[in-house]
């Protein structure tokens, strides 16, 4: 996060603390890295919060919307003590991961917590690899989520309305690591449960590498379109090298319990500025599904015509 | 077909009579392919079947919704007769591979069968292919669909509400074969024309190679999200190689008149239970668009909590 | 364009003036393409049209809907002096390429043209390139598309649903180029503000090879289905070679915002005829979603059963 507000700016703009999604962890460093490492274990809690909301953190008092980025080296095992601090059922269901049925975070398989309790989920992930009969299957690497499977129905459709959901990387060895991390979810037609003028926006300073992690979740189809920035259409949003068939895109289907990320240099080839991100349907990107990239100058102040448009975004909406 | 129901259980819960598809064709042996092969035959027959459905079968009084799995080697011919065993207009319709107007399944060109009436319809596939100007044009290997075009609108919206819809599956050589297989339609909100706790149980043991062909029909657009088990995002639901740049995936946009298929180890680094698959569009999958990927022990007994996980299933949407 | 309607036709079919592009521009030609080119400069109008319309064309009265297909080859940079003949607030905003805030095309930004106001917005574009740490960024090459981003709302929406959008292609050096090329924009629930029977009929003769620009905007999820053709789901449609492992396919989901292209053979291996496009959402197709790729034999003549296959069409949907 850029730290406070840039001088000048009449009204607060900088809402990550609540949108956006705490500093990059160092799954590398922080786990002792060595061939198939141990299990890393981690400790969420879900807690209510304010406008009806819930969330998922790594500290009482902490919990967010969207929860907190988890991360995953391929081969790695992460165990999540989830503790349940709330009056519902609720419960963490990944994608992208390995694990067990008692992992499964579905009522189905007996897989949450009660209120009050506290219940322990395994993820396990893998490089690519050879089956018995040749093929090659794929690994874990990804841009993956997690989510609450429990809280109102079977599916936990009261949890992901109300906000149980995060980001969820699983990393090859050899990936790049990006400066900043956002994470982005189109939930019903709200943005990380806020619409306009109080959606997200994410800062990033000129040339600095930008990672964003897309998600959905609800009844709605979406497109997410980012102005100024494009990604190739694979697993990183990279090429393998400049003959890379990869189509390269800037606006892609975003549906439910679907999940991608890419990582952009901010401002390359376009400068810094306010650049909007928003739901492509016109019913949505007109009723608040829109929100900025701020990609502010080396030096972290602000381009020319960007107070402009912070203000415009903030007057439009409200 | 895992035969029969497991020791205990107190209700049926094998509905892969109804909601699955039959045995796998063997289209190599049975078509004694060398190079270019003569235009395999087959009959279909068009027929009502109760709950207001019509299906497409392999016999007389073996219709099926969906249809059966139809299966090509990339290069072969197809050539099915269809008889119309229904009061109503109703043709056949592919995709991915080739056909004449008179083979299109289209009213536009006048290629449908009447009531009564006998039909042939001829397909035709192809490897990739160097076009005169160098450029490589695709084959015909794929997890593709047919469906009806012509009951009730020119675009056989009619037919394809009531069960007229199957697989079509065009393999490359060297294609790795299935043990299993199964046809998955997200046609309106229902699964196979079926709601939970009806909709298809599929059954493997662990360890064995399952492959899903999900198929989407009507007016609604659906994701397809399959608990524990994941896939490559290309072709084959499986890698080049380990550095094949695919994005893995567990969650896929699945609208009408799109198709794909995957292959996937059952139960592997997860172990045998029953597996949730769901659309993920929250409204769909509380109205019953959920069924199971029942994955039993190698020696096809139900592992422990399967059996409750089955019972949960049926007592929550009953 | 084909000139003129088939001898024997008792009704007008060729609605290409209205719905189809004009000729294929030929960028490398007329921009005297040598490495890195200067700025290729460009005027576009934007102008009323009968139906309530608004379209862009290249010249006075020439305005069309869908406007030109612009072109481009990868490196080159595009200024585009857009003059605002309407009396509403306009802009052009493209996907893809690079732009400076200032010609963003969006309200927040400030960059619009007022009623009667002359504005000059400037595109560039790259090949791929190998960021400071290592990694290869993806180019600009693609089936790219232009918008209003200003009329009625700040995201444009009334200037979408009335027309003011286009085809933009990047091409890469080597790419092959098309013999004809057609622009299908799904908006809302028309086909370039088009429905059967007056949506596009595209025209070809048999072995020409035809390139499909495909686009989407408004409110609803759509797919795209042409009978009788398939291509590769990669940035070009075609392959790398035999063994690629890109899926083939016939049905693509084409969502708000999205546009992808590709380019077939026509009738190639499926014969001359009159095959059907449509949205494969079945309310959609039925409800006027529908037209024509007409497929003309080698001289330019109508194959048996076109003229009839033309004839239902005007016939149902009038």
């Amino acid at each position: 996060m850029l730290a406070g507000a840039a001088a000048g700016m009449a009204t607060p703009v900088i809402t990550s603390a609540i949108g956006g999604t705490p500093a990059l962890a160092a799954p590398l460093e922080a786990n002792g890295f060595r061939g198939r490492p141990r299990p890393r274990r981690i400790t969420l809690f879900a807690e209510e919060l304010p406008g009806d909301m819930v969330g998922y953190g790594l500290a009482p008092g902490e919990a967010t919307v969207p929860g907190p980025v988890l991360e995953m080296w391929e081969g790695e095992t992460l165990e999540i003590q989830l503790v349940n601090n709330t009056d519902h059922r609720l419960s963490i269901h990944p994608h992208g991961v390995e694990y067990d049925t008692e992992s499964d975070g579905s009522p189905l398989n007996d897989s949450f917590n009660a209120p009050g309790e506290c219940r322990t989920y395994v993820w396990r992930s893998r490089t690519p690899y050879r089956a018995e009969d040749g093929a090659w299957m794929p690994g874990s690497a990804g841009y993956w989520h997690y989510h609450d499977h429990a809280m109102g129905t079977d599916h936990g459709t009261e949890g992901l309305t109300r906000g149980l959901y995060g980001a969820l990387v699983v990393r090859r060895r050899g990936d790049i690591l990006p400066d900043r991390q956002y994470t982005i979810v189109f939930n019903g037609t709200t943005i990380n449960n806020r619409v306009a003028p109080e959606a997200p926006i994410f800062e990033a300073r000129l040339g600095e590498r930008v990672e964003f992690i897309a998600i959905s979740h609800g009844n709605s189809p979406h497109t997410f379109h980012l102005h100024g920035h494009r990604w190739a259409d694979n697993r990183t949003g990279m090429l393998a090298g400049p003959d890379d068939p990869t189509p390269t895109i800037d606006n892609k289907d975003l549906n439910p319990g679907s999940s991608f990320g890419f990582q952009v240099i901010a401002g390359k080839g376009v400068g810094p500025g306010a650049w909007m991100y928003h739901c492509h349907m016109q019913v949505h990107s007109d009723d608040g599904m829109t929100g900025l990239f701020l990609v502010r100058n080396e030096d972290g102040s602000l381009p020319p015509g960007a107070e402009e448009a912070l203000r415009r975004y903030h007057a439009h909406f409200s």
